[in-house]
């Protein structure tokens, strides 16, 4: 399959550039930045940052831009890995391992893994505000408004704390929507704006990366519910049923298996809709969807 | 006094610009929302906003520039408030008192306290972002990079991370520095210098005004060690002696409250040498400094 070579590829980038752009362990601070390397190195499928790319891919071929996109798409991989730190504390999911690995805390105690994620949100603004030459000010700040919503109160945080709220506790349909679409939605759908404001693109354009944007978001978030019911440990490097177990409301929960997998099937097919009038450069945000949609099976 | 006077007006206009810009406490976040803006509006001096408005009105007059500071200074609020909330939670320094008030973990739970941390600090960033008018999208940008800057890994949070590392061990008066000018210094420099440039300050000024910035923030910090020495818990509003109990370093265990007293008027003299070519606009920022010395007595 095509898009796995291009995963690799864009992944390997990201890599690269996460490296040379995270502060190095050394001098007073090591410890501290130890731990977030530690996190932000421990694995993952850079999804986010390889978004953020494929977006500005749709809209311009030019080597400086796309270079913005990969330093936005690193930032925005620093804000997601925060999530994952603070989500994995023990006063919040008390998960062990992530990505196969032991979490943050358990390696760094609760302290650090607090300051690991602060300073990893932190960090990513430092990034975002970096004295750039290649985009106007103006799309710069444009974009840190937009991550900041994003990853924000009303976004990925106030989600975050809707989820927490509701364990154990029987809600409807439309609240779980709004967990999904604050807590995972609203950062995956900012990846593709930014991505797309970082290449230039019109209004009009950024309306339909936005529509994109919230459907793989909400496609992401049906798969992930599957897999947690579906998948086993070993394959999911975290906890599988960890959802059931903490009496979280999920998409199987509310429909079963077959439905829920024809509920993602329709995230997708409305997502590559989006991207009709991009032509063959928005190739990768259309395979990127089926992508997601593959790994149900 | 006449800085009383200036203090109280000052603060009544940061009370009520926080007010507008915070987000209202209704809708599906509220709970949240409500988290935050407990330890944001339960009390403290200001200190920080009002350090960028002086600062601004000591490079200039213009009432726009005065309103950007404002809403910078509010922001940078934001921040500080955030890290209270994480410093007092129980994996950190486990404080229930703070402003004589309940800690937020104690009202809010440690999920909920976490979260409200997070979510303030990435609305700081939400603030620093939005459009403006009166300021040029440089000097924007420049503002959040320094600020994002001062509240990261090599400035406040990596500072909070040395002083948790650093409990009952015997360090180097040196390596008390170093905590002091990250966890506390760069917060209050930041304040200073972005003040600055808001109201358009030129680089010759912005070097004074980060000599001032630099001087104040160590005062401010001799001046928190003198008072949870000598202090009692009703006045303080949070635990006296907590700092001794935990066995930290600080001034008075390395020099006594004689010599720390005369180190805090040696860093507010070296911070109003500093203002000399600013003339009468800066005299709030002099002022200031005295303030600052003067709760020793």
């Amino acid at each position: 399959m095509e898009i796995n070579q291009y995963l690799n590829h864009k992944k390997q980038l990201v890599e690269d550039k996460l490296d040379s752009l995270m502060l190095a362990a050394d001098g007073p601070f090591s410890d501290h930045i130890e731990a977030m390397r530690y996190s932000l190195f421990v694995g993952g499928k850079r999804v986010r940052p390889i978004l953020c790319l494929a977006s500005t891919e749709a809209v311009s071929s030019t080597r400086a831009l796309l270079e913005e996109a990969l330093i936005i798409g690193c930032a925005i991989e620093c804000i997601h890995t925060y999530s994952l730190i603070h989500d994995d504390l023990p006063a919040m999911d008390d998960d062990e391992l992530r990505r196969g690995q032991p979490t943050n805390h358990i390696l760094y105690g609760e302290a650090g893994a607090i300051l690991a994620g602060d300073g990893l949100l932190t960090f990513a603004f430092e990034l975002l505000a970096k004295s750039r030459s290649s985009i106007s000010t103006a799309r710069q700040l444009r974009i840190i408004r937009l991550v900041a919503e994003a990853a924000g109160p009303l976004g990925m945080v106030g989600g975050q704390a809707l989820d927490i709220a509701g364990e154990n506790s029987n809600y409807p349909f439309e609240h779980l929507q709004m967990i999904h679409r604050s807590k995972t939605g609203a950062l995956i759908r900012c990846c593709v704006q930014a991505g797309g404001i970082a290449g230039g693109a019109d209004e009009q354009q950024i309306e339909q990366l936005t529509l994109y944007g919230e459907a793989i978001g909400l496609a992401f978030q049906i798969v992930d519910d599957l897999l947690d019911a579906t998948s086993t440990t070993e394959v999911l490097g975290k906890s599988a049923g960890a959802d059931q177990m903490r009496g979280k409301a999920t998409y199987p929960a509310f429909f079963g298996i077959e439905k829920t997998k024809s509920l993602a099937l329709q995230a997708v097919e409305q997502a590559k809709s989006a991207l009709d009038a991009f032509g063959p450069p928005a190739a990768p945000l259309v395979q990127l969807a089926d992508y997601i949609y593959a790994r149900t099976h």
